[in-house]
């Protein structure tokens, strides 16, 4: 096996080294090689020699007949704020300089037990929120890979590694995806523990997935769910098979809903043309469905949540170390310390109303279109990581997201399209979207 | 779907349930009539309405479209020293009566994603050791059903669930197995996480595994084994996929090797003649071989482990509720007291050289062929639950040990036949397992 291994889909590698073509060691090697020295800065830590002991010792199990998983020998990166004990977990922060976390977070084990390896953290945001990395978008090194999970999306989208995990409490998975030409998912909120991840919103606090295909993306996803009460939104319930999804027809072309929300004003003018000419492609699959007036509030419903719960969650930190925090958090923090009680109460009980209110089109719709973003990724010296208005109300109720790189804007950058699915549908949803890919690839 | 549920198959019932053809509740309720009073005394606790109600929310699921898993909608009986939440586990000891875990068992988490339902808890001996249960053999009333799973064999033999969860620290898995006519498994060690089940030695205990096919027993054993760092046993590897195994042909015929033990001596002449006749039908595929005297000592190695570990871990109980210890298991205990650290030291050296000599073993051979027991399950009325000594060596090593129920002894009671594998090579073992079955049904 030679060429450009760092190419290689995560499909592609796992079916390689199984069949003995490949090793897990020279993949891992090639992705380090790509690395180099990481122009990007995707990367917080790197322990190349870690990386290495665990592919070759994966490379043992599988000449010796041994069990494989179905991430066997690929290598993958961790946001960090992803407990590792083998390295520094810093979330983003100098509060948290060489932290070293006791144990590894749930999600880890999972990885583990399904043969990948554990290539190294990738750059946070400020506690996965607002200040953003010095990480550069590989597309555009002017621009910025999104936030907050810059690094998992620039490591993937640069081809250091096939695969990585990142989290999303506004839209940290899906605007970087976009950002970054990727495949991005949020599964339904449970599906992935996050016991052992730096809990910034209990409510909203989402893990997930990057890949550069679909199937990738539905592979990674479907080797990391788990039921684990030590995370109390996990449900004991089976986990949806969103590889099986990926590969599925539907029984009869899916129909699908598209909301004309008022913040679509905020979509720049090339994203706005992608996503209706999506629609025309798609043509009577696609309903408009009509907005009310009390969805429109949902977007700031879910930022009372998101600041409240940050600041109460993080309330010992943020107090101790408030000079550490950057000038960029310290204002979210005041006002997210001036949300009272029952404010965020009453944002709670609207966001259980939007849960019900969307939870009833699945009975009629496969998915929810969107847009992932407002268009192209934003320039670095806007100070900003990019708005995440799309990805808020399906963070707020809990519903698989998985953005698609399908639109090209105006200069050239990647844009995403989002599908939503109904919640425990992340399957239905992989296979609402294969059928769109090939129908749009179809139609062009 | 009519008829005798009871007697479906794990791998047939939830092929039926997901074809729609089967509800849980149905299934469910078929065995909670087979069960009807329980003459056999199989069950510690049962809970119908609990039962149903998980039964009836697995039917939703289904028909929902949402994620199913492996054991969707099959009940599975617990063997009483497995903790769950959501019944009272006793573990056979009027010490621990009316005792409520607040947390469930890693294997019951397990169990939940895999959409099983928790039908209830099975007899143990006190403390998964020595005292019996007032469990009766399901082909012969008169009869031991083995232990220390008792009730878990039971319950399986007389189709009341098609699948039971046991342990083993000696031979309480392979022994009723065969005792009762089942397939029982005991994986390799660190397969199937034990956090949240009584630990009785931390070095030989294992969970396992019964039902009435091969493969039912593999569709089990995969969908329960987990890494999780909680058990020191537990490695960080993929488990191996035992019902690939069961399912697969082996690209040449296996090789067996039969080590011609010196406590072979303590097999019935039933017992004895049925294992002579399985290696004469297997003609050249098994090769005789001559056991060092070192090996000769590893039964007396593992009792000294086994009961030197009980009567340290168990240490507080054990002091505080003397009286509440039965006449047979206060004998027992006062032996593991008057080992001396010395003694369990070199007892674990030992161990070490044993698993060593046997490691080597499987890349000349796939498996090791043994008796199960002793002959034909013993008379209740002899006070003892079967010699366990054809098991001590694999529980010693941690190899992964499989009874079939290919005999039958001189009054047509059920006698099993025993192949142990390499580690973690569980998958390896089934297929040649399902190997050895094809071979001697042909040769019938």
């Amino acid at each position: 096996m030679r060429g450009d291994l760092h190419l290689l889909t995560a499909v592609e590698a796992v079916g390689h080294i199984l069949d003995g073509r490949l090793t897990s060691e020279a993949l891992v090697q090639a992705c380090l090689d790509r690395i180099g020295g990481d122009e990007i800065h995707a990367w917080a830590c790197l322990d190349p020699d870690q990386a290495l002991d665990q592919a070759r010792e994966l490379d043992r199990i599988r000449k010796r007949g041994r069990a494989t998983g179905p991430l066997h020998g690929i290598p993958v990166a961790l946001k960090d704020i992803i407990d590792t004990k083998s390295m520094p977990t810093e979330r983003g922060s100098p509060i948290f300089a060489g932290r070293r976390p006791e144990a590894d977070a749930e999600i880890v084990d999972r990885l583990r037990e399904a043969g990948a390896v554990i290539l190294g953290k990738t750059k946070t945001t400020e506690m996965a929120f607002v200040h953003p990395t010095d990480t550069l978008n590989p597309h555009d090194p002017l621009r910025s890979p999104g936030g907050s999970s810059s690094g998992s999306a620039a490591a993937v989208a640069a081809c250091h590694v096939p695969l990585a995990i990142g989290s999303q409490t506004g839209g940290s998975v899906i605007r970087p995806a976009s950002y970054c030409g990727l495949y991005g998912f949020k599964p339904t909120r449970g599906v992935i523990s996050r016991a052992g991840v730096l809990q910034t919103s209990a409510s909203l606090d989402h893990l997930g997935t990057f890949a550069r295909t679909l199937e990738d993306t539905a592979l990674l996803t479907e080797a990391i769910g788990s039921y684990d009460p030590a995370d109390p939104a996990s449900f004991a319930r089976p986990r949806p098979r969103t590889l099986m999804g990926a590969r599925a027809e539907p029984p009869v072309d899916p129909d699908i809903a598209f909301f004309e929300f008022p913040f679509h004003d905020l979509l720049d003018a090339d994203a706005r043309d992608g996503i209706e000419a999506v629609i025309d492609a798609l043509g009577p699959r696609v309903e408009r469905l009509p907005v009310a007036d009390t969805l429109t509030g949902l977007v700031e419903v879910h930022l009372t949540i998101h600041e409240y719960e940050f600041v109460h969650h993080l309330e010992e930190t943020i107090t101790r170390h408030w000079d550490l925090l950057s000038p960029t958090l310290q204002p979210v923090v005041e006002r997210g310390q001036r949300i009272s009680e029952a404010q965020y109460q009453d944002a709670l009980g609207v966001r259980d109303s939007a849960k019900a209110f969307f939870a009833k089109h699945f009975d009629d719709f496969d998915a929810i279109l969107a847009p992932s973003a407002t268009g192209e990724p934003p320039l670095i010296d806007s100070g900003s990581t990019g708005d995440p208005v799309f990805c808020r109300i399906w963070s707020l109720t809990g519903l698989p997201s998985l953005t698609l790189p399908l639109l090209v804007g105006e200069t050239g950058l990647p844009v995403g399209v989002q599908l939503i699915g109904g919640a425990e549908e992340d399957d239905r949803l992989f296979r609402t979207a294969a059928w769109m890919q090939r129908t749009l690839q179809d139609a062009a």
